[in-house]
């Protein structure tokens, strides 16, 4: 099979074979003594990205991504191990809220997630900034984990999806990232190697989010929904909205903070919601409860009597971290200068703007532009005033957490843009958008 | 200038800002020290494959190809250089016609060609099976061919236009060759840098041709008009029938032979009268005739008067060639051997497959389907019945010129399916369907 009769087949609008994915795939995943060359896998990523791609050739090229590499084989486990997984979003820290509560209700939760890359941040960076916390581990440590708390959280290992790997920074150079099923298979190849059952997608619209509207957002989803259950997950998504951060904290020591304070029943209002829907659907998936209803006392059952704290507080120590945290927020990496940004009127802050504050974090130090970046946990930025919030003149809108004087000086005028300020409150706009199932 | 982002306004149906576009060329020209790599060159090679390119932006991309390497300057020569340029046929020796045609009438003629490659032939292969003759002239060598016989017939040299030899490479093997843009840059870079005034496009449209509908022909005849005149060339474009072969010599001795007959005034009448056609345009862009009428009463009459063959004569001896095979084809790379393919039944001849004889051609070793196969000059068909005329049973359509009995066993079906007898004779189709300027 020629590469170039592959590429022609998509280029010409037509719909490609099971063989002709396998050899895209199995080409990334090991380009040496292959007839492919990196210049024929970006020609075929660009002749995707515009021809498109049917459901049926997105859940064969998933398939062959998962099998290009480790599949965790969790078979002979009970049936009930479901994930979450997020498309990116700001102060998006509902992993550490849902993940405990989940498992608190019995279901097994092998959540294997990423680092953050530019304004999104990464379940992984946070969870390093607890002292000694531990994402690599073996798969009987998993495998434990899962029997005892019901909860590990790891990394991606280099042997998970190594066509992926290739592929991602093959699009990311090539202006090729933002294709639906392209998208699908990166997201589900890497889900699919977890071994498990069942997934819920939390699919981020709005100025925050990969996707800024909704028909970009419900077209990924219902990708993700049709892609994933050819591959045999059971599988819901959620269009939840990521116009302005989600909670109030963003940075990693910082989220993990609000992540416990909400697992501790103080949580924000929109991340608390979010999370206990979310794990409801999880509970759901898993075949635990019958009806959403039940599966929604369920998770809040497990909030209000703070058995998803102990989860996590298990979660930690279990995973070499030091669980003290929990009680004590000055063993995680804080800043020791804090800076406000003010307003200068009274009326009500109409919008925060995601986006902007993601990247003002990150260029503080708590993210990266590059994989290879080194992040700071202890910066970030806490939204004193959220959207519908009143506020008077010299009111803190955003508490700056930062080290390093000269990045200061250039995210403050970012922040100084990232909020309005209005003399009516704005409508209150639903968290949860849609769902599809 | 990142390249993601240039590949992004592409993708995106934006149009190339003159300076992208120059980045990409002088990436594809010197990949060494770029920040480009192969893998970019081709993704932004699909995009403009599915999303084309405007008149300005092929315009821009044509002179930076140019530009990308040596163009020669004759300014200080007189202003009637005028080349012609085929888009490849199957029996296409039309050069070595006119070529000698449009010099005969005070057209100075630096035609620089190129090789065959799969079904079609190439002008310097046909020349080259004269026994010396040198298709690697110096300036100088060239500039004094012209003010001898107004004719030179060379190669391309190493430094002209290099980001083409790149790009038709990548576009070769990722599925990127049939675009009208790119083949429009591909064609008139290399003419430009001939440094002539006007150029004589012969688009072939037919079963034979690169182009199969007249649609494709008309759009690409379009744009070499346009964008051969934004750079500064006076321009005519010619859409030509290639269904069957054009003469009845195919092969490159065979070519050169049947060149030679035409030059003396028995050539076919489809190969003369296509010849005077574009020789007498060639002289009419030259300013050397006023009229249409004028330019092609000129160009008739140095065939009549046998100047045209002189002029031949005089180029194959100031290359380097052995003359005396204008009055001796013995003196050509022949065969020792030759079969036929005949007729089983009365009728017409209705169709002669050219695509079907110039595979066979090539695969007797008279073409290559690598750039870098040796050829076998003597080899060929001769079309003894064209469409139109009356065969009766056992009466020869193909005679083959054959030189490895493995080979011939390899064509003989390819031929005996190459030509259809009907009940009555086709209706004519003319030559020439079209111009464009």
């Amino acid at each position: 099979m020629r590469p170039a009769d592959v590429i022609q087949t998509k280029r010409d609008r037509g719909e490609l074979s099971r063989s002709q994915l396998e050899a895209f795939v199995s080409a990334a995943a090991k380009l040496e003594g292959s007839s492919w060359e990196k210049y024929h896998l970006s020609a075929l990523l660009m002749a995707i990205y515009l021809n498109g791609m049917t459901p049926a050739e997105t859940a064969y090229l998933t398939q062959a991504m998962a099998d290009s590499g480790k599949r965790l084989d969790l078979s002979d486990m009970p049936p009930c191990r479901v994930d979450k997984h997020s498309t990116g979003g700001v102060g998006d820290k509902t992993s550490l809220v849902l993940g405990p509560l989940a498992a608190a209700c019995g279901v097994h939760v092998p959540m294997m997630s990423g680092r953050g890359l530019g304004h999104s941040g990464g379940t992984l960076d946070k969870l390093e900034s607890i002292p000694g916390f531990n994402v690599n581990l073996t798969e009987d440590q998993l495998r434990d984990a899962l029997m005892d708390s019901g909860l590990a959280m790891i990394g991606q290992t280099a042997d998970i999806a190594p066509a992926d790997k290739t592929l991602y920074a093959l699009r990311d150079v090539t202006a090729t990232v933002e294709s639906i099923p392209l998208i699908t298979a990166s997201i589900l190849s890497k889900k699919l190697s977890e071994g498990i059952v069942g997934l819920v997608m939390d699919v981020k619209c709005g100025r925050g989010a990969f996707m800024k509207t909704r028909e970009q957002s419900r077209a990924l989803a219902d990708s993700l929904v049709k892609v994933g259950t050819a591959n045999g997950l059971k599988m819901s998504a959620f269009i939840t909205a990521m116009d302005a951060p989600l909670g109030r904290y963003v940075g990693n020591s910082l989220e993990v903070i609000e992540a416990i304070e909400t697992l501790k029943g103080n949580g924000p209002r929109d991340l608390t919601e979010l999370s206990v829907k979310l794990a409801a659907r999880m509970v759901k998936l898993a075949d635990i409860a019958d009806t959403d209803a039940e599966a929604e006392e369920s998770v809040r059952s497990r909030l209000a009597s703070g058995r998803g704290l102990e989860v996590f507080r298990e979660t930690i120590a279990q995973q070499g971290g030091d669980p003290r945290v929990i009680d004590d927020y000055s063993r995680l990496p804080r800043t020791k200068t804090v800076v406000h940004v003010m307003t200068d009127r009274t009326g009500y802050i109409t919008s925060i703007d995601a986006e902007k504050v993601g990247i003002a974090s990150c260029v503080l130090g708590g993210g990266r532009t590059r994989a290879e970046d080194k992040i700071d946990p202890a910066v970030g930025i806490i939204v004193r005033a959220k959207p519908g919030e009143r506020v008077s003149p010299e009111q803190s809108v955003f508490e700056v957490h930062y080290r390093d004087g000269a990045k200061l000086v250039e995210v403050m005028p970012m922040l100084a843009s990232a909020f309005t300020v209005g003399d009516a409150a704005p409508a209150e706009e639903p968290l949860v958008l849609e769902e599809i199932a």
